[in-house]
């Protein structure tokens, strides 16, 4: 089993300190200098992708991620636009704080409106989460349409409370750019992935990273 | 709400069609030609991650493609090494063709054997995975760890059943690029994504269009 020589030994305890210590080094290399303010969420991103170009792309609002901890802390609850950005993130730390998580995207009565009105099941989803008429953490990794319903829910004046943050990180092709956009040119603390480039990983990397610096542990 | 001017206007039922155009237009300008045997794999991948980096990073065994169609197809049940992988698996396809979905990351013996053994949860779930004794698609979008673990007892001789196909997309820092290394040398059919980029997600979509491809319905 010769081709076992070339692995690291590292403990599996040890191994995200040792991703971290790897990520900080080549950012260092790269001449890369974070807002220590939102350093620790840029590189859980970046752990979670292996993908250096978020450094440049993550986009803050002013002072979001300490908005985004402080809400998580009081037990602000989060609401994700997939299954697999729910699956993602750490209940465990939420519940600690007394936050749950929402994800309406499989239940029936959301896909028969999202069929009659012509929208996506994530858009009507972000209609169920304002309906809840209290602050949350709107996660969305995947469309578009959710960050799009967002937007013009408030622009509207029909949301009643208006989002504690916006994690806004679709990916793809169609419309997603524009979409991000749409949330940047906002006045609702955001962290915004610009460009095409986001999911569900990402999105729950970002949750988690909040989650771990109000537990004083950015990397519990 | 002129912000809203910028969007294109697709409807949902549109959005993936639109996407695959745009993505095979612009390998097209980037003069990547996919094998026509892995191409629907490739392009799911971009899909999902909007990175084009994977038009040549992943790594196809023999008829790699091919094998994990004709498993699913044949009911053949996926594992999975995080719950996130498992959330992005169209369960409903898997489940027309007879498979299941097992993930063990959450047994609570897990991670205690893991503890006690010094090894990670995940690699403990390739060994209750194993021990099911029936051809498998392993899908592994997080921990090396995993995949170290299975090509140890494939080199050992302890796999009862070899899998029908390992999916190896692990993301990150330690280990990452040297655990898939370690498949890619196996005579094992694979799907590998080389380097440190992958993920849960492009497990998930590595999965789902084989399945897509077994429903004879590759954008399903």
């Amino acid at each position: 089993m010769s081709g076992l020589d070339k692995l690291q030994h590292v403990r599996p305890a040890e191994i995200e300190a040792r991703s971290f210590e790897i990520i900080s080094a080549e950012l260092a290399e790269r001449g890369v200098v974070l807002d220590p303010e939102n350093e620790l969420v840029v590189k859980r991103v970046i752990h979670t992708s292996a993908d250096f170009e978020y450094a440049g792309a993550l986009e803050f609002s002013e002072h979001a991620t300490a908005i985004g901890v402080e809400a998580l802390r009081g037990g602000c609850s989060v609401v994700t636009d997939t299954k697999m950005a729910a699956a993602g993130i750490n209940k465990r730390v939420l519940a600690k704080f007394g936050g749950g998580l929402h994800n309406f995207i499989s239940d029936a009565d959301v896909a028969a409106e999202a069929k009659e009105r012509g929208l996506t099941r994530s858009a009507i989803c972000m209609e169920r989460a304002a309906a809840l008429e209290k602050p949350l953490v709107y996660a969305v990794g995947n469309a578009p349409t959710a960050l799009v319903r967002l937007y013009e829910m408030l622009e509207a004046g029909e949301m009643p409370v208006a989002p504690a943050l916006i994690v806004g990180v679709p990916v793809g092709f169609v419309n997603v750019v524009e979409s991000k956009e749409l949330i940047c040119g906002l006045d609702v603390p955001h962290i915004v992935a610009r460009g095409r480039k986001g999911g569900s990983n990402v999105a729950a990397a970002i949750v988690n990273a909040l989650l771990y610096l109000a537990s004083g542990n950015a990397r519990e």
